[in-house]
């Protein structure tokens, strides 16, 4: 009887309540996936309890928008943590972690490299192999061709643009594997804040395109990766080499 | 070098000049994939000539969003064409077609299943097998739980709904495998044709959700099958069974 | 003779003219509801005349969105004033306030707390009980299923949520009597502060939910207590055991 | 354990599976709330079912945004069934219906009249006793005093207007009973088919206001009836004398 | 030929060219009006020599939406001006002005008080009388209706009110006079920075409501003036007691 | 005291009740303004009682956005009516009406003449004497100022625009009496039905411009009527002369 | 003295009243440019008479947005007209015209021809020589640069693009000479008409790319015109061999 | 074969891959415009590198949005960089460079200037030689008439206005060069950062005009630019005194 599958499966699911929160106590022995933080906006107390309690659960602790000031607190008491400034990640990292199969990160500009670095280390900390490329929006069409295999050669493809956006039609154009599109917030005036660049992935014509937030570049990073592992057998066969894509604009 | 390589992928793609628009004539040899035909607004004429061309070419078609009267002439000069009024897809299928893996199309509502239906027949189409879950919106959180070994099973979700869309954010919190959102113009007065389904699912907080256009069916369908062949070996291994779901609201 | 009643209501209601502004000097006398201060953007000449008049007519005083500075100056001269940082709630309550009934203030995440709290202390200083349910997000089902017996026991439920603030759908086919959502400004990039959640709300298609502004906290506390009141004897006669559901999406 | 409990409430709720939908079998049992069907879209065969099935269930049904040819149809088969062309509101009720308490509908245009008929006949077929009170917009404000004391003397007040949308502030200043305002899509330019007076109402700095979709005069009709039961002890008590209001804009 | 009238009318306006701007120096001879500073975001160079070639023309300045800091600049140099904090007006007026006639400024709150010292401080500025009405919002409506007779006693009356802006709909309701309808930007949530409050005065069902840009207090008082002054004779005779109102809403 | 004169004011206006909807029986008597009729959306039943009730108590009437069938049913049966298909302003006027003063009407293209006659007729019934100047949009400025002398003499100009609504601001800068500006659905695209013209004409930073709703003729000329009145006898003393205008943009 | 100037300019400029509007009567002599009708909405009898007196005047008329109707109406009169049914063009042009230069006009789907026919027809109209590349969107990057010598062979690109309008951007990347982007109302859901593409080719960050309202054929097709001419001599001297572009994104 | 020529065209564009960005190695031989640095938001260490390696490979370097620390680094290693603290432009130019034909920087306010400037600073440093005319606003007609000369006299009008935006229509209907126009975020309320000069200008019914995203001087310039160089020849043949322009609104 379904149902009952159904509650047990939630029934599975305990947790821990810290009064102002509730932490997933039992996560790791079920999924692949560690829980993961998101800092912005927490107290530093909180955020201390909650990476603490991660940490001693799962030996490992993945830490999105962190500011340098809750990543200095951070590192001081745990000083294998790692942060980078540039996407504010903030982790600590098991040593002996494999990275496989392949996601690949393609930005429009350097101004939106800290999404694509959340995202690709949101991947890789999940477990996938990471390619960057960056730098190849659409008004200089030879950069991105000239990376052309690499894109293709990936199990799913994360494009991360502001300004007009228009990046992921054409990447969408050029591969076969699933594009994960990431308007970011980079531009001024009509692009309202990412606004624009969301309307242009939303509204593209190519095939295989779907949209996560502005800015979201831990969203993009954990879609890829859970594609990229279904991939991984499939790429392991050369599959990759098929990588073409439908022209149509459906 | 690879800028040379790049250019050698372009130049394999040939295509047919129709005048009014290309047909490209290759694609079946290079993918898996067939030149789909978006119906709507095409002229008689223009949509007689693609369709017989493409039927030539690869001995079946899709085409999507074709009205009763394009459907009739259609149906008129290929009797093998099938035509479904609900999500007005028109196709010949190869007979020996044989489907694989496993994608869930889940609606909120009933008035949601056009869409739905769009998405199923697309993935089926292109050779995913499909399970239906309708009718199975958040206000009566009973009939998604009775279906949830279902939704559980696929390879790739495509939840469809319109009004305020929170469905996506639902089952993105109870399923480990990607979940394709597909907003829908169901509603009124505030849901604004769609856009405010499209929000809810764009700021869902649930992991592996991304999002297509309002109405986009036939892209979600798309996107849930390139996912499903990616999966299928994996999922033979039994791995759907550790199908369970990071609830960390990130 | 119906208009003149009417009149006679309006001319019974006298207030006193401040210059910058006018108090209602009699309103205790005629309703149950003191005067409450919102303290964003007042002077700090102004906001100690308003309260100390309020405090001197009525004995005890409520101000919302009163900042760290406001508050220390308020207490200072009021030692007996009690200022919660997270709400930015004020307040000086009489000692022997009884909390009757039963109000249920839900959120989706930690950082929508401080909107629930501004219900919640709003609610509780017009003399409401009130359970506080944090963090129950819907993309973590399990965590608001357990706490379903709070929610379900109270004769109004305040559901706070941001982002895509689909918790309202959730809660609204859970329980049986009204709900209050409140979007919050909680979240980044299409969540344009808040107005995604406002929609998502206003679209619910889960019966018995009305929506109040963003991050209207003392709004939803205010309703949630008029309602909570009127079901008063309701509940004691132990109505609230079949609080249960109207699953149909209408 | 709680989470039991509330599995166990989810569990009690069966369902039918109609293909295309599903209704609730035994809701009757569980609420006083029978099904109720949104008409609008649905197809004559779909209709006929769900319409039949609950009448046979229930002995009575409710169907909202009924077309003159739906309401042709079933008031074929069911004579006794009852069509407002007004409201749009098709319904076979019970003959020994006892209508209690107070509800008060009020439009500020006689245009709004369609959606303020929605809301009180939903409320009368739930059990609510209702009051109308139309054409009072506020630019002739003795119109609505001329009406004060039916709008005062109900335990819930539902407003409904379109264009600016102030009467939902002018009624909420003058009555302590909740205020349900619905914003109707009636005016032209800017009043953007009642987004202009959504914004109104979920703005309105009166107490008590909290606003359901652009012309959902069901919903509002619901939760005002939600709100009327609570209340009917307590008015019976002759609490609606006292049924004053703060006046102070929070 | 009135081709040549009008190019004549064009050709008697002289102005002064500044090289960051021009000055129009025979306006004072022309008409009753002398130029008005907008300063905010002008340098204090360009601030100082416009205000110091206006001073010298005319004899008096008014300049609005200056700073504190541009106000200090300004009165070390010119001690008789004046600076008001709260509506950031700075000027220096005639010693000898005669205000005629009645202009009213009506405010739903305190917070728009600012926005509407500007308003009458402009109109006092060019020579009207002002009446100032405060803190009368519709959800205290016995406020309103106890200032009634000054409101009504006006030549034109100027509203200004944010959050759902509410105000001009009932004060249009109460005079027959012009209303000019200023929305402020005071609100939160979704009042979009008066964007709420402007729908809300332009969809006014009152008749004789016309409305100014957001916070745009100066735009106010200078149409008020204008028709103020057309009114001069008109109101000596007594008009202003016929100043009923069309209540129907058109 | 003020309360009691206010309240007696309103007691003094009393109506009809015609059940859906209310006519105020008396206002002839108070105001100079007979009550208008907005026919569009009116059944044939409730528009044919109100003009007759109207016709009965002051002889003439004026109904705007009547339809062809609504105007045929009300001529067959009041044959002295006149109806204008281009601004769909049906009405019985009094033979012996005296036009006075004087309200230029403006219009930048053709296709805003609709909207443009709908203001001009309403000037009219009231009692004003309208000039109409159609067809001088900015984009050929030898039109408009070939009719400079025409705008420069009245006491009010209505400006009615659509698409990018610039006229509205380079007549505000010709004229020194106040303008209304009414913007017009006219467009396409980015016009979003009159939006685009109602921000331009709400941010126009020439002097004196108040805006009315899109395609609000009758308010507009309502509110010009209201302004030339006020201006009759100063227009007589040949004040118009001086009808020149600031041209620094505040 | 320039002001004299500027109005001799002015007055040189007659035009010929007709009651319901305004026609150039000069402009032949004085520009190359004849006057353009802009069909929509215009009565049969308007049109008719505009469209006789501009043949009268000039020989030749175009005509633009003439619906079937309209177009055989003037066919009747003038059967030397040509209609175009796709881009809705209606014209006269005199049998000597010789076409120069030379203007690409680029689309990226089949749906998009109406809109570039406009465009195109319209250059064609005023002398322009074009080169028509339809179906060339970027999720077929081969077939757009299949035809990279004629687009780059141009004086002016006009690039037609509905959906997420990125064709723009990529066109404006490859080319040196200016680029006039016209976005399409062609799309569905959150393409909202046009306004995503619009503000994707706004937004865009490559270099020399202006944008025209939505569907606004003509307008582009005029600028092109303009800018085609300019080129004339230098195009002839090869200077297209040159056309190259900048390819860093701003 | 165009295809192999197109290729050919990509691969002779080689670019140098710094990590972070890519910059152009070539271009400089290739077509005449050096590449452009964008500062906004750009590290000390990028800016200097990108800075550094243009100028080795130019001679010359152009870089908008610098910040006054941005340009304090530069001009410190580079003694000869000129800043404008005005335009935010930072450069270093080549001593012997000859400025050619004529476009013409056209503002509304003075607030519009730092767009302007970058416009005209971008034209002067790609070669054209650049009129301004500023703060000649609508709302001041003479004004703009009195520099009419120097307008018509351009080969290419760049219109920069905030606000309300309508410079841009005005000046379109005055001269037959294209024109464009630049929408600023000068202006408050409902100005929406320069949404609304944006949609004046994209609405405008004159012909020739083409819009730039908000405060884009950058694009305008560069556009003009083309443009003027387009004209060179053309306008030494006196073409320029024939810049009259089509006064038919399409």
């Amino acid at each position: 009887m379904p149902v009952d599958d159904a509650l047990q499966a939630l029934r599975r699911q305990p947790f821990e309540e810290l009064g102002f929160g509730k932490i997933d106590a039992h996560r790791r022995l079920r999924t692949d996936f560690p829980e993961v933080i998101f800092a912005a906006g927490k107290s530093d107390a909180h955020l201390m309890e909650i990476f603490s309690r991660i940490y001693e659960m799962d030996g490992e602790v993945l830490a999105t928008r962190a500011t340098e000031a809750q990543a200095g607190m951070i590192c001081e008491r745990f000083p294998q943590a790692v942060y980078d400034g540039i996407s504010k990640v903030l982790r600590i990292e098991r040593p002996d972690k494999v990275h496989k199969g392949k996601v690949a990160v393609v930005t429009a500009g350097t101004a939106d490299v800290p999404v694509a670095e959340e995202a690709a280390q949101t991947a890789e900390f999940f477990g996938s192999s990471v390619d960057r490329v960056y730098d190849v929006g659409v008004s200089g069409l030879h950069r991105l061709l000239a990376r052309l295999d690499i894109i293709q050669g990936a199990n799913c493809v994360v494009t991360v643009a502001g300004m007009e956006g228009a990046l992921a039609s054409v990447v969408g154009g050029l591969v076969s594997r699933p594009v994960i599109a990431v308007p970011t917030s980079v531009g001024y005036g009509a692009s309202m804040h990412g606004l624009s660049a969301l309307l242009t992935m939303i509204n593209s014509c190519a095939n295989g395109i779907a949209v996560v937030n502005i800015d979201n570049g831990y969203g993009a990073g954990y879609q890829a990766h859970l594609i990229n592992m279904m991939g991984l057998r499939d790429s392991e066969n050369g599959n990759g080499a098929e990588n073409e894509k439908n022209d149509s604009c459906h």
